[in-house]
């Protein structure tokens, strides 16, 4: 367990940033994906997140980063959100300005505070193993390291990143700490295959938790105009000038994921260390991934998403999502897609779940916003 | 070409019956095939078929026999069609009673009249061609066969019955008149091509030409109580009893097709000619076909139907028809059909185009009538 101290010091962060474009046409850029309930939980993602954090971080120490047009909906969605912890992008600029500017308010705030960043539109079963591990990875972050949580593979997944775990680092109440031996990007099955096999390797989540310096500082090395920028940002942010610089600051800030920014040269400087996951995590990518969460893994079920949904099927697998309440008859397709909602309809199957996205970006080229 | 007295005498008959259970759910209780545009001539099949039959009848010599419930939409899409010329059905008994019923109906008003049966819901392409075909079948007809135009196969569809076409007839005015070996049911691939091949098997499109007093003879041979009814209801019909006799005779007739009752008795004792028919001809029975229609024959090309239709597809194949001017996305699906109404959507492949009727049995057995 990390020192009562740390845990005090603690805050979560979590970015709720992403459409969640493979998730068209049920995530829109006015209904991102956090925005809805995947798991039929009856909440939202985000809403989920919260509930996960809050045990730790208490109501009060829990701050969200959203783009201004979801404001409302993120306020609705948690009314414990204190408005002082309520972050607004003027525009999507990637993980690292998201949490950077997180970690460079906070720090300002209160020097020494230890920030951890969750994504708001995760899926994960078992808050009482999180929990118990972020606690380890508070205290990592309490001994210097940036930890990250990895979690512990149950099947050869392609569609995720992985972490190479190494020697155990013998942290103070984070016993599961490894040092990491590096990052490796997604995957082919043979590969995924081995990896599981090896056992040592871990997927990335991309949690990251830390001292709010240590971050900054990691930043800097790496993106020293970026760092410049957040702290400008952070130094007015609680003042009358934040609008102006905002405007000035936020839309020149390089776009760059944080593992890239950090949690990869961290770890090649062995200053990352990672806790291991041993709970059910999913990024809910894509709807296959929607389909196999609902279908707990059984091949042959087909998934059905949507209050009133009216579904005739033959012994087609794979994912229903119904917003229209309309009959929907399925004949003889298996693993298939069919999202409808009431300006747009997908229809795809588990294998192309991942081009979804091309979709997206097709109808922008085509100018057909009005059903992105 | 048949004697001028022939075609003096001849009647062309619609029946307008079959909802087309394997096209829903375009097609509708309250909407059946005949009612759509499937071709994309910009009119509905039965225009499309009166337009067809219009210069060899007349309009004044065309009866459409369907049910109550489409009397409007009949009357609305043939203001020419005069109201002696419309007999409705109470409930569908299949095509001997609808038939049946207009021969008897017509003999009695005319005796000696000629009547030929044409579907309202098939597509011919080369209206010249078919009118001179038929013609033949008049001639035949006169000659005292019963005619049938046997469509001369351009692949080996295993979709249609076929009909084995034996010795040249020598009937003036009707040169390609054949007499029939026999009726054969839908083949196996291997023994269509093999039909294709040998060159004497055409496609069974249902379309009878004889004199009406002939066709009700045979009709007795057979099925003698089925034709006590339809004189009973062509004795009463152009009077002030036809209600009762409607209400009373017309639930207890058989249900029976005419390809049973008539056309293949009379072809085993020798009262059956065959014209071959060497214009483009198809039932549209399905989804594939329309399809198929659509593309050309061109395996890569997806079929779009209705009006404003939004259809962004990668390189699928297949048809896609949608009646709701929403967005349709189709990412890496071949072959698919996709029938998009603003009560029930459809999502099937080609090769199970057949199996949407069952669909309609399962939503009737559900009770989701309002959806049929």
């Amino acid at each position: 367990m990390p020192t009562s101290n740390a845990l005090d010091r603690f805050y979560s962060v979590i970015p709720a940033g992403g459409i969640g474009s493979r998730l068209w046409p049920l995530s829109r850029a006015d209904a991102p994906k956090f925005l809805h309930d995947l798991t039929g939980s009856g909440q939202t993602l985000l809403r989920d997140t919260w509930d996960r954090l809050s045990p730790i971080s208490g109501d009060q120490r829990i701050m969200v980063v959203t783009g201004r047009a979801h404001r409302a909906a993120v306020e609705a969605q948690i009314p414990e959100l204190a408005d002082p912890n309520v972050v607004l992008e003027s525009e999507p600029r990637d993980s690292t300005a998201a949490i950077g500017l997180a970690a460079a308010i906070l720090e300002k705030r209160e020097p020494g505070v230890i920030i951890g960043s969750f994504a708001a539109d995760h899926v994960i079963k078992g808050p009482t193993l999180f929990r118990a591990v972020v606690r380890e990875a508070i205290a990592a972050a309490d001994a210097g390291y940036i930890a990250t949580i990895g979690i512990q593979p149950t099947e050869p997944a392609i569609g995720f990143g992985y972490i190479k775990g190494a020697a155990a680092l013998d942290i103070p109440g984070a016993p599961s700490a490894l040092t990491v031996d590096s990052f490796v990007e997604k995957p082919n099955l043979q590969t995924a295959k081995r990896y599981l096999a090896q056992g040592r390797y871990l997927w990335n989540a991309g949690m990251f938790i830390s001292r709010a310096d240590i971050l900054l500082e990691e930043i800097g090395k790496n993106e020293p105009e970026l760092l410049a920028g957040l702290l400008e940002l952070a130094e007015a942010w609680d003042t009358p000038a934040r609008g102006a610089v905002v405007d000035r600051v936020w839309p020149t800030l390089k776009k760059i994921a944080i593992d890239y920014a950090v949690a990869e040269p961290a770890a090649a400087a062995g200053r990352l260390a990672v806790i291991p996951g041993p709970f059910d995590w999913d990024d809910v990518g894509d709807f296959a991934s929607i389909a196999k969460l609902h279908s707990g893994g059984r091949k042959r079920d087909l998934a059905i998403l949507g209050e009133g949904a009216r579904v005739l099927a033959d012994s087609s697998s794979g994912i229903v999502v119904s917003h229209t309440g309309r009959m929907i008859a399925l004949v003889g397709v298996d693993d298939i897609i069919v999202v409808d909602t009431p300006d747009a309809l997908l229809v795809t199957t588990s294998a192309n779940a991942q081009k979804v996205k091309s979709v997206v970006d097709a109808l922008k080229l085509s100018g057909s916003s009005d059903v992105l």
